[in-house]
């Protein structure tokens, strides 16, 4: 099942997408919904990022190829970091070089997973059930104030637009095992699959709520495959006008596109 | 004005406090509101943090006595992290050590900044028409995460009631000459004045501004003086039982327990 968040006549919502069809979701999306009357076609919706998170928490370094590729060591537990909220777009919309840091923005692939119900101390073999699931993300990242301007991560990841989420919440993917891609401008740039990862979704989902309440509507972005743009021995960053789309097996295709801020 | 929010009878709301009274907030707290009618004595509500935050900003290392004592050098910009929101808890409750990190909790009194309106690349002078006021908050950090284990801070700040905020939100103080205290079971630990910082409200709130937008209801954590716990010759953690307190001049006393987890 697709679960979206939507726009239409100026008002948001939750809704089912089947096919190309959205369907009202009645009740709470989550806690109990079911699927409603057809709404609209897809073309007549604005699709939205699929969730308003408390907290957007990242892993860095969980592909082993990753790792390897920034020479940095294999991490002995998930290394986390936080990007602001507000640094959350949705699918087809810009993501804007900021004044600041407009020179060396990179893309990152990762996968994300969306938390259903209140999540403390949980067990690997239970995360399944604290799970509603699966979307794709860009962990845009500007590497000037993430490597060598700011130690810390937070203010190089949380520029506005910095986050594209979407284009839905998969519920019915199993998230092990497969093949997630970034490409830029129709040339593939990241290209691996998710058994590359050094914790697993289980791992990480119980890992995560052993350190925190993970609330309702949290995001987890998991970690990005080898191929980013910094990493390269010609480095790539993101200009303006460029498309960069997020491609995960089972989930879909999250797209945008880029623009210098005015 | 002293803005709470508070629960009574299952409800929570926002209130003023005038002495040892709570009024109705009549009205949005973020944009026209008024003072109503006379609700309760504060002896019989109970004290929340006095806001929902979308994001929790903090600055590192923004006392020029703290940067010598860990001898680090003056930053060039500030030195942004960020909290998870769901590390946030309230005035007079137990701040947790947690099972996995338990052995090397410090406080950091901080003064906090609570935006009033969305605010996206305003300058130092327009600051003051966005700031809602200012409270206490204590940026509760486990040292073995943040120092050694992790490179990242967010995970060894963000545990649960790792953010007590309150007791309130003064709208009516001038922030940049306050004395500001942590009391460690009746004995002073950090003594400073917030004219020691390196960059003043203004000059964080701007910055921050240009780099992200503030939504209403952010929180901005700024920085703590010298005499935090891992500091000292003679290291201080909380322990089991302890009481924490955050004291500022002209916003009042922010006071929480200490337990370990069970």
């Amino acid at each position: 099942m697709k679960i979206i968040r939507y726009q239409k006549d100026e008002k948001i919502k939750n809704g089912i997408l089947k096919d190309e069809t959205v369907f009202e979701l009645k009740g709470d999306v989550f806690s109990n919904f079911s699927v409603g009357q057809e709404v609209a076609k897809l073309e007549k919706i604005k699709l939205l990022a699929p969730v308003q998170p408390p907290n957007i928490i990242a892993i860095g370094l969980n592909y082993r190829q990753h790792a390897v590729e920034t020479g940095a060591e294999i991490p002995e537990r998930p290394v986390i970091f936080l990007k602001a909220t507000s640094s959350l777009t949705e699918p087809n919309s810009e993501i804007v070089l900021p004044k600041l840091a407009p020179a060396e923005v990179d893309f990152e692939a990762e996968l994300a997973v969306v938390i259903a119900k209140k999540a403390k101390n949980i067990e690997t073999v239970e995360v399944d059930d604290y799970v509603l699931g699966y979307s794709c993300a860009n962990d845009v990242s500007a590497r000037d104030c993430q490597k060598k301007l700011d130690k810390q991560w937070a203010r190089g990841k949380s520029f506005d637009t910095f986050c594209p989420l979407g284009p839905w919440i998969e519920t019915e993917v199993e998230p092990d095992d497969l093949k997630i891609k970034s490409i830029l401008n129709g040339k593939v740039m990241q290209q691996s699959k998710t058994s590359d990862m050094i914790f697993n979704i289980e791992q990480l989902v119980s890992y995560l709520s052993h350190n925190m309440t993970l609330l309702p509507g949290t995001v987890i972005l998991t970690g990005t495959p080898e191929g980013v743009g910094f990493a390269r021995e010609e480095k790539i960053f993101l200009r303006d006008g460029d498309q960069i789309t997020i491609e995960i097996e089972g989930i879909g295709s999250l797209k945008n596109t880029v623009r210098k801020e005015k």
